[in-house]
């Protein structure tokens, strides 16, 4: 069975159109710092039958409905596509780093799934018809699947937010990654269960099998097929012609992976995923192959699927007010809620625990595949996939702009937003009372405090105990009756004795004076000043600055250096566009 | 329509063994350094009729015959793979490069194409049984793809063998390269041009009009459509997301002209591969992005697309010793005399000649393709079919030892094969004379040649014409009576003025004899170590070398480095796999 000549002239028409629409919306959208997927999801609503089809349907009809040759082939592609894009996704997901965050991240992740999964369940269970259950008798998967709807957070949007505010290498940045990487694992396991119980599958196994087999095949990738991917990757990679041996590798594995969970009555991505993170997890995958990968999947497949999402749903047509408000609201309370009090009961500040929040709030492209294969195999209607979609593209617009909001506080109390570059100088003081009291002075010149009662504040806290850190660095510091934190620094060639730890002179010291009433705003400060000081050879490079100019200039770039990203989590960072 | 949950677990699983058995068989080929091509046509031969459907017909079956919706889904993968392919092939081309080569790079490949395609149509238009055709109305497109079939040339196989047999960049590499480029654009134009006239297509338009229409689409994209891709280009490179926005791009151009050259009537490979080659030429296409799709493409699609062909066809039942046999003679003996002739016409000795046309000879994955879409369109019957496989394989694998033995001379007597450390020494002497005298003392008594008579001959020639070339070499020399050619280098710290045109003096004299009855093996290493001491910087970094054996190293180095891939063909000599 082949396709015509005029098929496979329609059916390369047809791709070239989807990419083009998918990525000229795509731009304008990303102007807007706006998530790939928006814009992708877009262009399908524009191709499809919400638009072009209600405006020219001739039209519409030629291209995508006339030959179901096309739409078989369409559907083959999007099926990879979809494949591919599960597969990666689980290619960045790193479990080491969920391992290596501690109790806040565990409280956050739980109280992320099971809040948002605990009232998504109860309110579908119970008032089913609110949400438009298309078949009473599937009221349990039916509610387990809005439950898991809820609960899911889409790792690619949530750390392009973190970039994009500057905090992705942060703690918060961290654990919120870490909270996400988990919520995807267990949203994915508990979809895959569900799938296995309505038995929308090939049906080829009972229900019990199936989930023995489902939780069978997760313990023998993530333990022992991680294991053997790690030991075979450096033979591929040095004996097999590179990177052709090892790309066609991550896909083999991925597509048997996802050919099997198809067979046993999951669906196919979910092998893909699990598949992806087996793989990821190997230090000795390359830069450069999850990069081929990564570009191809995400501008060419990924807009395939997105877009072909527009094209079976008409979102006019299928737009419930209701349901949409009733997703909106359950949305917002489970995840802000949810990880919001599993981060405050974490330890965190109400303000970081909201930004928290917000941040796992985004859905992005994983919650429209999940509502994608439900309205696939029956399980909601198209109002309801309507809705999930809308919700889906809501929550992740929001996210940054919240989160921003939350964490303004945090990030106008960081080093970099206080130090002024009139609080420099280069100093020729030899002792650690010469060089504080000239600090003491010269901050006092240029503020109302008064400068006996300041420099004694300082020395006194001095002399119980030094303040010499390492690295060059030393930090006295005081509370004192001021609104706003002030930082100068004095810049010593010769260095002074400041009695560090690793016995080196101070050659930059940092004055801290901070408001008296707020003890955490100084110890939030010194915290951060003394972890940036880490790299020895940074700073011997920020010392050799000529003028406070330079200084000033050198020091705000190695601040604003440590939040880029770095290599901790390489493929996040640099690639996010989904 | 959609595939069944079934249908996607056998659909992935397909894919999954697919790429799994051409990069396995792929892998041993390439030990005897074959192209990949023929490891996965072979792959598509053991999962395909002639073999797994032979051995195990239920498996057979099951995999990839029982369901017509699979089969589509593959056509349409398919599709898209050579789509691919081409749009590839066709970013290799730089038209530029045929232009720069003079007369012999276009009597080379004149006689390359009008040769093999005039025996190829004479024997298939009076012998067209011979060949198996078809439906003898069809004669004349059918003695006109005969002639093209033989008069293509894999570009990429030619690529690669030139690399491996070192001789790239040396004057004949570019020669084939150019010619083979022209071959293909000419071979691919003529055999649209018998696609317009079979009518095979979807019948849009006349057959004076397809024609008409495939001429102003070359005109448009190749002048027009050029000029457009390299002004757009940069745009795209700076003001859009990148890579994602450049390979949107690329492939929207490649599948839009895909799909136009379908719906005239010639087949959608055609306006991929016109498309590559305006995008190709463009000089701000950047590295890394012809790296992605190149990566992408020759891994995962052409292995979908050649192991494609093997399931199509049963390779043993269509064998027919004749048509094998009958190909591989026209074959050899069009391409061989017909580009042999063209280069010795322009000028290249016997042997290289013969060299140039065995290099022209493959056909590799090329031929394959025009054969399987003669084939599709009932062009030529599965026989000639399986008979066009096995000659581009053989020709393709023929290739690199055949040129290899025309070449060994060539080879043998070129400079680094020449140099022997024991002919290396640092001098102190100050003048033209003291230097020549030292060489020639040196050379004696390592030789059987007298010092005396040696002296005088190289002093004769030098006096009358000082031999100092430029960038501090000098290269004094005589042919003599000797056997085999010597080459003697002293290095001076000081310098000695041999009057270079660059008024530096000789810091690298070498000391050149050759056998008294070659005058071409002499004029040949002049001109040979004269252009390759075109970089100062290298020799300048040369003269550094401490010692004779670091010297002797380094120049070997030098020299070997300038035969190595550069910047002048980056695409086609970095990644040229297929």
């Amino acid at each position: 069975m082949n396709l015509s000549a005029s098929e496979i002239s329609i059916f390369l028409l047809i791709l070239s159109l989807i990419l083009f629409v998918a990525r000229a919306i795509g731009e304008v959208f990303r102007i807007f710092k706006q998530p790939n997927v928006v814009g992708e999801i877009l262009a399908g609503i524009i191709l499809g039958p919400t638009i072009l089809g209600a405006l020219f349907p001739s039209v519409f009809n030629f291209l995508f409905v006339a030959s179901p040759k096309i739409q078989i082939a369409l559907n083959g592609l999007t099926t990879i596509a979809v494949v591919l894009l599960l597969l990666i996704s689980g290619l960045e997901v790193d479990l080491s780093i969920v391992l290596k965050q501690g109790k806040a991240a565990i409280l956050t992740s739980f109280m992320g799934i099971v809040f948002p999964f605990a009232i998504g369940f109860t309110v579908s269970y119970f008032f089913p018809n609110f949400l438009g259950i298309v078949n009473s008798n599937m009221k349990l998967p039916f509610s387990l699947f809005i439950g898991t709807a809820l609960s899911i957070t889409a790792l690619p949007v949530v750390a392009r937010t973190l970039m994009d505010l500057n905090i992705f290498k942060t703690e918060i940045g961290f654990l919120i990654i870490a909270s996400a990487m988990l919520n995807d694992l267990i949203g994915w396991i508990i979809f895959s269960v569900i799938l296995g119980m309505i038995g929308t599958s090939s049906g080829n196994f009972s229900f019990e099998l199936t989930i023995v087999l489902i939780f069978v095949f997760i313990a023998f990738m993530l333990l022992i097929g991680r294991k053997l991917v790690d030991g075979i990757l450096p033979f591929i990679q040095t004996k097999i012609s590179f990177p052709g041996g090892v790309l066609n590798f991550i896909l083999i594995i991925g597509f048997l992976a996802a050919s099997f969970t198809e067979y046993i009555g999951i669906h196919a991505i979910f092998g893909a995923f699990i598949a992806g993170i087996a793989i990821g997890d190997s230090a000795h995958l390359k830069e450069s192959t999850r990069d081929i990968i990564q570009q191809f999947v995400t501008n060419i497949f990924a807009p395939l699927f997105f877009v072909s999402i527009g094209l079976r749903v008409n979102f006019i047509q299928n737009f419930d007010i209701w349901i949409v408000l009733i997703f909106l609201v359950l949305a917002f309370a489970g995840k802000v809620i949810g990880c919001g009090l599993g981060a405050y009961w974490g330890g965190l500040k109400k303000n970081d625990a909201l930004a928290i929040g917000f941040g796992m709030n985004s859905r992005g492209a994983m919650e429209i595949v999940l509502g994608a294969l439900a309205l696939q195999y029956g399980l909601i209607q198209e109002k309801v996939f309507v809705g999930l979609v809308i919700m889906a593209i809501v929550t992740s617009i929001s996210s940054a702009p919240f989160m921003n909001y939350f964490l303004r506080e945090r990030k106008l109390n960081s080093f970099v937003n206080i130090l002024k570059l009139k609080y420099i100088l280069f100093t020729n003081a030899l002792s650690r009372k010469d060089v504080i009291s000239e600090l003491t002075s010269f901050v006092a010149k240029s503020s109302n405090l008064d400068e006996e009662f300041l420099f004694n504040e300082i020395w006194k806290r001095e002399e119980e105990m030094p303040t010499g850190i390492a690295n060059y660095l030393a930090i006295p510091h005081a509370r004192v009756e001021i609104k706003y934190p002030i930082i100068a620094v004095a810049v010593s060639e010769a260095g002074i004795d400041f009695e560090a730890a690793d016995s080196l002179p101070a050659k930059i010291i940092i004055l801290l004076l901070t408001p008296k009433e707020n003890n955490e705003l100084q110890l939030q400060l010194l915290s951060e000043i003394a972890k940036s000081f880490n790299n020895r050879d940074s700073i011997e490079s920020l010392l050799k600055s000529k003028t406070k100019e330079e200084f000033y200039d050198n020091i705000k770039n190695y601040f604003n250096s440590l939040n880029e990203p770095s290599k901790a989590l390489p493929f996040i960072e640099k690639h996010i566009t989904v």
